[in-house]
């Protein structure tokens, strides 16, 4: 019996708490990307070796990467391409929703409010917060923001454990204080302040703004 | 006299054409954020060591990676804050503007185009442009959205460089190689299909929704 085709399969049989390495995890999503795109098209199965010509990673690092997640390719004919798609997309976290909160609904914070492709990533914002005064009803995008002085009744009550810091750099610390008192257990970090947090809860930054500096940078050094 | 002085420098006195390694140029903007709230607070001196308690970088780590940017500190008293981000935004590149278009103005594209936030870093949005047949004279946030269509054109006319790709990922690779072939020196990819590019040209991965699984996979390890 084939045991890794999609009708075996629950989200239970997926042990998806195996802590990844980093590198593994931010190549993930490299794969399941382009195994979509394959998907579409029709194809059944594919091979490392044929994931490795299209993306340019090696092909035994994609085979180790994908040897983590519980499935194994056919000799000759390689993964199942439904499959693949399947055990990434859960592995990934990508088809649960994961409730999450605006902190901080400035420039970026609304931008993200209004970035509705983060749902089909996994994450659903549920709320803003913001230390001016809203009118009250207040809407991005039909996610309502709230003062933060509603702050802990209100994530209790939504139940979300994931707080996406957009505040100026200057009240990052305080603001995750604030947050990680209040019960988030995750922070997406986008400002380029080094957090400091208890052990137990995750810090996941992503400071786009270094991107750009990486970027132009770059950019600065191909100019002839 | 003091050679890193605000005054004595010039733009065209800093190198900022040095290919620093990775790694450096996602640590400085952390720096240059630190310093800056200290600077708000008045302080006109700082040590590695303050900046390493403060940030938790090892102060060997911040004092080798401030020697990349020309700057050196005074013993005992360290770097001259006001120089010390000076020298860095000059060097991050965030205090001139780079034109850069947005390919692609779905919902992720048209949140970049609202972050506002992107000018003070260095980055300005000139337009968007989109498969999609708009109205004539379209405009998110004040920046007219073209049909692509136009896109050799008005990307020579608004001379910009860097391209913002926000496509569906099985457009990805078709749009870069549209952008290239059309002028566009530097990628910032936010889609998480893998880019092939000619040598000469600069592609910066920004993949949120990789963060996203990074994120998802360490809460659920540290789930009770």
């Amino acid at each position: 019996m084939n045991n890794y085709a999609c009708k075996e399969m629950s989200s239970t049989e997926i042990n998806t708490n195996i802590k990844l390495p980093e590198p593994t995890l931010h190549r993930l999503p490299w794969y399941l990307a382009y195994v979509k795109i394959v998907q579409a098209q029709g194809v059944e199965y594919i091979s490392s070796t044929q994931i490795s010509r299209a993306i340019h990673v090696d092909a035994s690092q994609i085979a180790k990467d994908l040897s983590f997640v519980n499935i194994s390719g056919k000799t000759r004919v390689g993964y199942e391409v439904n499959s693949l798609v399947y055990v990434l997309e859960q592995f990934l976290g990508f088809t649960r929703q994961h409730r999450a909160i605006v902190y901080g609904v400035g420039r970026l914070g609304a931008a993200l409010m209004h970035d509705s492709g983060l749902v089909q990533y996994g994450l659903e914002i549920v709320a803003g917060f913001d230390i001016r005064e809203f009118q009250e009803e207040n809407y991005i995008n039909n996610i309502p923001v709230y003062h933060i002085d509603n702050f802990a009744e209100m994530r209790a009550a939504l139940d979300a454990r994931i707080g996406i810091l957009t505040v100026p750099v200057h009240q990052a610390q305080e603001a995750a204080d604030y947050m990680v008192a209040n019960g988030i257990k995750a922070i997406w970090n986008f400002t380029p302040y080094r957090l400091h947090v208890p052990d137990n809860i995750v810090i996941q930054d992503t400071s786009i703004y270094a991107h750009l500096a990486v970027m132009f940078n770059r950019l600065g050094n191909m100019q002839e």
